[in-house]
Order: C-alpha cells, then structure tokens, then sequence
C-alpha cells in the first residue's frame, strides 16, 4: 500500500483503518492534480493559488542540534478555513477539494460547519469561492460555485448533494495536461474575464 | 521557561538553541496579537484574514485507534508564502510579520528570498500587501507597504532595512484594545476605504 507524502505507517489494527488510509490516498489524487495546475498558473504569472499547510498541533518537539527541530508528537486539528486560496485578476479566490466514492451524492459530512461558514462569508465578502469535487467511481469532477453550494444547503433538508445537482447546477472539469484541471478557465467564464 | 502552544522541549545542548527558542517565543506576542485581532475582526463581520499553519513534512504517523492519529516525526519546512491572507472589502490580503530586537535595523534575512517573491507576484497582480515589522526593544511596530519595501531592497546592497526607512515610509501601528493592532485602519487610509 501506499501512503501519501512517504508517510510510514507504523501500527494498525482495523479494516476501518485501512479503508480511511486508502481514502486519505486517493484524496491525494485530486489534490495533486491540484497542486500541479496551481504551480503551472504561477509559472506561467497568471494566480497565485496555494494548498494551506494541514493544520496541526504540535505538543513535543526535539532539538538534537541547532536548526534541527524534530517534532516528535503531535496532532491532526480540523480547519477552520478551506484547503486553497490565492489572487486572480487581482480578485480572491478561495476553494475547497473533495473526492468522493459514491456514485450518487455528494455527503456533506466531508464539509466542516465551519468550512461552510467560511465559504459563506467570502460570498457575503465578495470574494470569488467554491467547491471541486471529484466522484472518483465515475471520473467525474465539478466545479460548483458557492452561490449555488448555500442555495442548495439553505433549501433542503438532506446531508448530501445529489449528483444530479451537480450535472445541473456544477461545471464539469475536464482533465488536460498543461494545466492539468483548467478550473480558472470556468473561473474566467463566470466572472467574465 | 515558556515555550509557545504548549510545545515541550525534549533535548537541548547549548545556549544558541535556548536563544533560538526564546526569539521564538518573543515572536508569539506579534502574532498573538495578529491572531485576536484577526479574530475580532471577523466577529464583526469585517474581515477574514487567517494565519496559515506551519509548514511541516510528516514523516511518520501511528494510528493507534480509529480518527486518533497521532504524528510520530515530522520537520519544520521552509513557507513558500507568507503567514497571513485572506479577504476584506473585496480585496486580497497578503502580509508578512516579523519581530526584530534591533535597535537600527531590520534584516532581510527574516524574510525568505521566496516570501519576497510571493509579494512582488501578488503587488503585480494587484493585491493588497505588505510587513509588519515589530522593532521589539523600541516597542515600535511598522506596517510597510510591499511596493516600499520592493523599493527599498531593489535600490539598496544592504542586508537590512535601517529604522530610518521604517519611520519615514511605513505607518506607526498603535496597540488598542479592540482590535489590539489596527491594521486595517491604515490600509483604509490607503486604499481610500
């Protein structure tokens, strides 16, 4: 198996485990592809978009030697804001990235209460945010703006997007290979750069 | 001693270390006081601007239960950024801030040659940003807009920006109480908000 990053795994004891590791592997995909366009748009001076560090709470820390700290515990916390944000066309740009298995809907449990919040404030703000989710079984990935995004979580009552939503109301991303998800193409389209 | 967020310290072996850490500990009091007033600047629904987590590469990770990850090694990285960005009136926001104990000066090697970068790309695409440097001893703190401060290091060999430069171009920022360090103020001064 593989672990993101060159993380080694070190204990294991459940089916569970596994299923949620293999997850966090997959969810490597989408944000790869990511962090690659993001890169390709610096180079070539056009946004300046950056995946946020996973935040994280450090409580032991070594220094064997000067300029060699090693943090030797700590712990996963849950974000307060979404995983990307950066500077288009002199606008602010903010984003959160899902994968989904499910072939069917969209479960809001992968958003935090307060990663909705967020978004909500940088619509109310004029800032330019939205969600990409990528239903890996289908190999579909869309860009969903946040307008739409609250609209359908103010007016209904279920823990999940369907993906006919989606099909609806998203835009479909197709994959390419310079930049590999052109998502400030929709960007453009949109705000009608 | 106090080490900042309840970081224990393991090892140790010599007084730069111990130096190191204190420095970093005095540097905790400016971003305190950036993170309440960040905080409270949300709370009335002005401004979201956040602190990025620390960039670190974990290396290795035990799960000893089901969503109790608990990160075993991981290094302090070098930020590809600055600390802070986020979104007010519409507009990118992207700022450094640094504590210095000199008296005379504040030395660029505080700022990583890719944060200098990071800033000019965002002055070019027409964000909004800036330092803010706190001479600790003088008990002075200075907001210094980016295109100064791009001014500065492109017309000057010096290593450092002498407080000279800080006192005549940048603005004095006052402790208050709510928020603690009005920064926004002078970026409406600025901006013309």
């Amino acid at each position: 198996m593989n672990y993101p990053n060159g993380i080694k795994k070190n204990n294991n004891s459940s089916d569970s485990i596994v299923s949620e590791l293999s997850h966090k592997n997959r969810g490597m995909t989408l944000e790869s592809e990511l962090n690659t366009t993001n890169e390709y748009y610096r180079s070539i001076d056009k946004a300046f978009i950056y995946k946020k560090p996973t935040p994280i709470k450090i409580t032991k820390v070594d220094y064997p030697s000067r300029d060699k700290a090693v943090i030797k515990e700590a712990f996963f916390t849950i974000p307060s804001t979404t995983d990307y944000n950066g500077l288009y066309k002199g606008k602010y740009i903010d984003f959160e990235a899902k994968e989904t298995k499910s072939k069917t809907s969209f479960s809001l449990n992968n958003i935090h209460p307060h990663q909705i919040n967020h978004l909500r404030n940088i619509y109310n703000h004029s800032g330019i945010a939205f969600l990409i989710v990528r239903f890996t079984t289908l190999n579909e990935t869309y860009l969903l703006m946040v307008n739409d995004f609250l609209n359908y979580i103010d007016n209904n009552d279920k823990k999940s997007i369907p993906i006919d939503f989606f099909r609806e109301k998203a835009y479909l991303l197709k994959d390419g290979y310079m930049p590999r998800i052109d998502y400030l193409k929709v960007i453009d389209e949109i705000i009608g750069g």
